[in-house]
Formats: C-alpha cells, structure tokens, sequence
C-alpha cells in the first residue's frame, strides 16, 4: 500500500508539530505501508518572505518571488527528514527539481506538466520515505511556485504519478462538515464526498482542500482523505461517487458573505455586447459567480450578476464604460449580500429539491433575489443579515430531520 | 572590467542594508563594470536554521543540514535581485547549482570541485547581474555546503573561474588592521598585505577573510579588496606580492587567547610514538599549533605541544592513554596562555627580527614560554595576563617607530 500524505502550513507550524507529524508518518511506516511526504511552509514563512520582498518593491520579479517563496518549503521538507530519521524512518527531502515536478515555464501560478517520478521511486523502493516540497516545480533551470493551493496540488499530482492508493490531506480541521460548525452547532462532519460535491462546496472548503486539487484529483481517479493532523479522528473521503443509496440528497450548505449585485437594466439584446462586459471583466481579475437574465420585452433584457464586494466599484466602472456599446438604461448597485447553496448529488434524481429550498427560506421571511442552479448545487443571493438564519433552517431542513424530500 | 563582489551576512542583515548593497552594485554597473555577485545569509538566519535543527536532534542527517541551510542564502540572492531591478538593473539570482557549483559529494565542508560557469557568462554576456548564492554548491542531485567561511570560497572560486579582474570583499570592518584596534588604539589599516601574510594574520582576519579563501585567491591569484560595506573608505588589498621595497619589515601583530600547553617529559625518541600521537589527536579533532622539541638526553627528549584550552581535557586523556606507546616519565598541563606573533613577508630578509621580538618582550618583563617560527612569522607563547601588552608594546616597536630593525 502506498500512501501521499500531504501536511499542510499549520501541520508543521512548530519544531513540536513536525515532531508530531514525523510520530504520524513514523507510524505509518511501522504499519507496513510505503509513504511519500508533501510538505508546505512553516507556518508564517511565506507571509514572513512576502513581507521582506514587499519592503524592496511593489512589483518584485516574478522568477525572484519564486526563488524567494520556494525556500519555505525546502526549510520544512529537511526538518520533517531529519526528524524522521531520529525516529529511526530513512527519509530524504526532495526539492520539486529533485523530485521531477516540470511545469510549464510560468512564474508564481505554474502549472505541473509532469513529474519525472525515477528519482522518487528509486527512493521508495530503497524504504527511504521521501518529503517533497510542496507547491512548487522547476521549468529550465528556473524554481517556479503553482500559487494558491499548490502544496495539495502537489500531493495530488504526486499520487496520481506514483498510482498512490490514497492521498491523505492532513490540516486543521477533522474533514469536511454539513456546514460551517462555527455558525451551525449541529453541523456534521461527512464521512465521504463525491469529487463534484466537494468542487461544489468550495468555499466551505477552500481552507481545506483546494479545487484545483481536487479536480486534478477527480481527473485522475486519486482516493483522498481529508484529516486533522492534530488528532485520531477519522476524516471525510473524497471519491468519485459516493454510495448513491445510502446517500442524503443534500451533502452540505456552503455561503459566502459579501457578495454584490450589479443589475443592468434594459440592456439591448440585439448589440451582444454582454459577452464582451464579461470578458472584460475577466481579463481585469474580476470573478463574476451568478448570473441571471430576465428578459422584459423582445428586444430589451435586465441582466445581473454577482461579484465579490470588494470587486464592487472597479466592475462599475468598467460596466460603465461600456454603455455605450451595451446601450443598457441604468445601472444599479447592490451590496450586503450573501450567497447560500445546498449541495448533494442526489439532487439530480430529486427535482423537488429547489422548490424546498424556496419554501423554507420564504416560510423563514427570507428574501430571495436571485437562483442560480446547477446539476448538483442550488444557489440563492439573499441579504447578508439573513445568511446566518438561512444557513440555520437549511441544515435544519436539508441535513437533520428528513433524510430525502 | 569584472569585479565579483561579495557581501556578508551582517551587509544583507536587514532589508535596508539590502537596499545599501544594492545601491552599491547598482553604482559599480553605471560606472562600466561587468558585476557578479556572491551573497551569504541574512544577518543570523543560518543560527536560526540551526536552532531549528537543534531542536529536532542532535545528530542531524548531513544531507538534510544542507538542504535546510542552503535555503538562507538563496532568500538573500532573491531579495538582492529584486532590489537590483527596481534601481533598473537586471539582475538574477542563481543557487549553487544554477551557477553550476559542482563539488565534491560531502555534505557540511564540500570542497569545489569546478564551476561550469556557461549560465553565469550567459547572463554577463546579456547584461544581467547574477546574484550567486554563497557557501553552497552541488553533486550529483543533492545540494552540499562548504563549509565555514563558504561564502568567501564562493566568491573567489567564482573570481577566478570568470577570470575577474578583482574579487572585493565587504564586510563589517574598513579592512586589515596591522593588529586589532580594539587592544591597540594606534593600529592602523593596511593598504596591502600579501595572501601569506593574510594566512598568516588569520586568528586577527578571521572574521574579515577566511583562510581558505585566501589560499585559493593564491593559488589563482585573484586579487583580493577587504572593504566595508557601511563605507566608502578604501580596503585592503591582498595580492601576490606587496611592493617589498617599500614595505615594512612587520605587516602586522596576531594573537589568539586561551592557549594551552602540554608537555610530555622524558619521552623515548626509540619509540617513534610521536608521529602516532598528533595524528590521533588530529583524528579527534584536536588542533595542536606550536610544537617544540627540546632534546635534553640522548635518548630522550621533552616535547610540548599547544591547542586550545577547550581541548586540553580530551588532549591530555588521549594523550595518557597512549603513555605506554610512549614511554613519557611526566605529563604536564599548562593553561592560562596565549600566542603572540608578528607577521610580515619583509621577515625572509631581516634576520634580526626574531631577536629583537625577544629583547622587546623580555624588556617588558613578559617571560617566553614557546617559540616557533615560519619564513613571515614569529610567534611566542606567553602567559595570557600579558598578552595585552606585549600586542601593544610590539606594535609599538614594530609598526610604530622605525620602519625596519
């Protein structure tokens, strides 16, 4: 059996938690399994390493960053080895250029076009357990870092390589809950995702798993497992489907505060200048989530979509400029709200699930403003202030009394 | 013109001494120089990478010691390149094996092998500044270190590699000092110093040039400038031959504290042991300095012998157990002294300064232990409380006054 474990920033924090983690691999070992090792920064290291690069210039080379940003997890990957090797476990420490992790020639948000696994394999069939660098690759000659989320995407990409058995993705917390447990006592952790659900519940758990991992991860078929690396505790598997019988129809409820409505009103259908406003948008970093078109007359529609608040004024003034060329009458502003959706893939079979949705938002006094729907995932845009509530009666709903609708 | 600069870990201590170096640089490449540059670690990164380590194990895996250390150096060079480009200078930071440092394949003190230096003229060539890690290099896959003082062994293998025209130095100190001004006020700085002198000055240079370092500069004759990164005051150079007309008989004062004696009475010459001794001690890592062998009998002698105080414990265990081997009547320790010498490539033609060494020190009262001599250097052993005055008062009769004996 061969195990990916990939331990996370807060993980090996402390000279006490590598201690703890090498105690956790050492263990692992001991019970027969070969394990590979993906490591990220200590801790603060690379808020530590931006700071000083911050101090010099605003705009530091993308190939300095990298050679900068790198070093964080060279310092964790030789300190996890050297405590391996106290515990008697032969461990060496790999670099992304030593363990072969080519990626396209990309500084700061690289991404891994193969890994060349010789050097890792010959370690692994040695008994020598080798703790990879997270996040980062080479390109030429160059060190190039994956960017955000890039330590799990490392793992996964380690372990679809070596046809890992499973990829365990040890972090703070014990795996992945029905909702966030700080705003719903009751919440519960899920014993098994599917790939999709997990995607879907993204920004619940984003501080857990990045998509982009577990895209990679669904794209190549690679088991994970989600654990705390601070107890026992069994944590949440990630796989392609889960057991569809057994299954509730709604997995988890994901939210995100902050969200803003632009409403473009009476905008032209026949100029299709929308695909141009989005485009725009894109190219200048604004990330558009909802949008609905409600068309009012044969030649006039309202559009809306959703941004991140804090994209807010830069979406209104490119919209702005755009008039012009999308002839819309007005456009409206709206902040202070929040995105609340279930997620499960038993809804494709169940399509009374929206409706429920609905009924006990409206039955709760919450105003919905705008639905956005997906195979798996229903979506509502309502006030901020209610989100708390509506992620309350939905878990209620949904994830404590009736298994189904 | 190519001038490889090298700068300390107290020069690129701190993000505004960074941007001191940089500005420096910046000044050599607007007034027509072809620079390269070899950094150490930030101020005491290296200590803390260590205590890390420390905490962790005692016995840390060599390789692994490497790999963590090594990152230090490579933060410097990122931060440096980034600050070079803001001032508009190109610039790129290069590890060991970026620059293609091959070393031997021994972890902690690896010597260079050669420097495949087609990256570092590549990047010349294009007007680009590479910005080297110092105090590290490669074999095979792994990364290796060089041990003590690597930073300036980097420098002026580099130096010599690229065939430049002048290897400087910068530190924290204007250059080399005919003795430390801290013992002596009238100490003044040297405007040169030939490498043998420089070698031979090592105890007081030290902390400004590693030994090392300058052997090779020798060897390759790359010559060398001692300067002060916090200044624009001129250094020290250090080169093949100093002009011997105009020299002075004495270049310069050292000294060493904490000096211990041993000395073995009565040994039998028959026995041929001595060999076997130092070369256990050497083995043990045990430093003997000065050795004296005073024949009193035919078939007997009295040998002494001086390391370090901190070594006199083992020295003399290891030495008693060898008593057999030996043959020695008596065992006698000695701590409490030090070593003074006056050094000077102008010696070789100036029989006489031997003698006047003597008569100055006994003219002061300060009694002579041990004496040993080389081609450039005379150095006495004398009891430590008088070590101050004998630098002062030889510094005054050699360097002070009348210019040759």
């Amino acid at each position: 059996m061969l195990i990916v474990q990939k331990y996370g920033g807060t993980s090996v924090g402390t000279v006490e938690r590598i201690q703890a983690v090498a105690d956790r691999v050492a263990e692992t070992v001991a019970n027969g399994s070969s394990v590979a090792v993906v490591v990220s920064a200590m801790g603060h290291t690379t808020d530590e390493l931006v700071a000083l690069s911050s101090a010099l210039t605003r705009v530091p080379s993308p190939r300095e960053m990298d050679a900068l940003l790198s070093t964080g997890e060279q310092i964790s990957a030789a300190l996890l080895s050297m405590a391996l090797e106290v515990r008697g476990v032969r461990a060496r420490s790999f670099t992304g250029r030593q363990a072969g992790i080519e990626t396209e020639p990309v500084f700061g948000s690289a991404r891994i076009a193969t890994i060349h696994t010789e050097a890792l394999q010959t370690a692994l069939s040695e008994g020598v357990v080798p703790v990879i660098t997270g996040f980062q690759g080479y390109a030429g000659e160059d060190v190039t870092t994956l960017g955000r989320g890039g330590s799990d995407t490392t793992a996964v990409a380690v372990a679809a390589m070596l046809h890992a058995d499973v990829c365990e993705i040890y972090t703070d917390v014990t795996g992945v809950f029905t909702t966030d447990p700080r705003l719903v006592k009751t919440a519960r952790k899920l014993s098994e995702v599917s790939y999709d659900e997990m995607l879907e519940l993204a920004n619940l758990g984003a501080q857990v798993l990045h998509p982009r991992a577990v895209e990679n991860a669904k794209r190549y078929q690679v088991p994970l497992v989600v654990k705390s690396s601070f107890s026992q505790e069994e944590g949440t598997y990630v796989t392609e489907t889960s057991n569809l019988e057994q299954q509730s129809v709604v997995t988890g409820i994901a939210f995100e505060r902050e969200v803003a409505r632009v409403a473009l009103i009476g905008v032209s259908l026949q100029k299709h200048g929308l695909a141009a406003v989005f485009g725009k948008l894109a190219r200048e970093g604004v990330n558009v989530d909802v949008i609905v078109q409600s068309v009012v007359q044969t030649v006039d529609a309202d559009v809306s979509f959703t941004v991140r608040e804090s994209d807010a004024d830069k979406t209104l003034s490119l919209t702005r400029a755009m008039q012009e060329e999308l002839s819309f009458r007005d456009l409206v502003l709206e902040t202070g709200l929040a995105k609340v959706s279930i997620v499960g893939a038993g809804m494709i079979s169940n399509p009374g699930v929206a409706a429920r949705m609905f009924e006990v938002l409206a039955g709760n006094g919450i105003e919905i403003k705008m639905v956005s729907t997906s195979e798996i995932k229903v979506s509502c845009i309502i006030g901020e202030s209610d989100m708390e509530k509506a992620v309350s009666v939905l878990h209620t709903a949904f994830l404590e009394s009736s298994p189904a609708v």
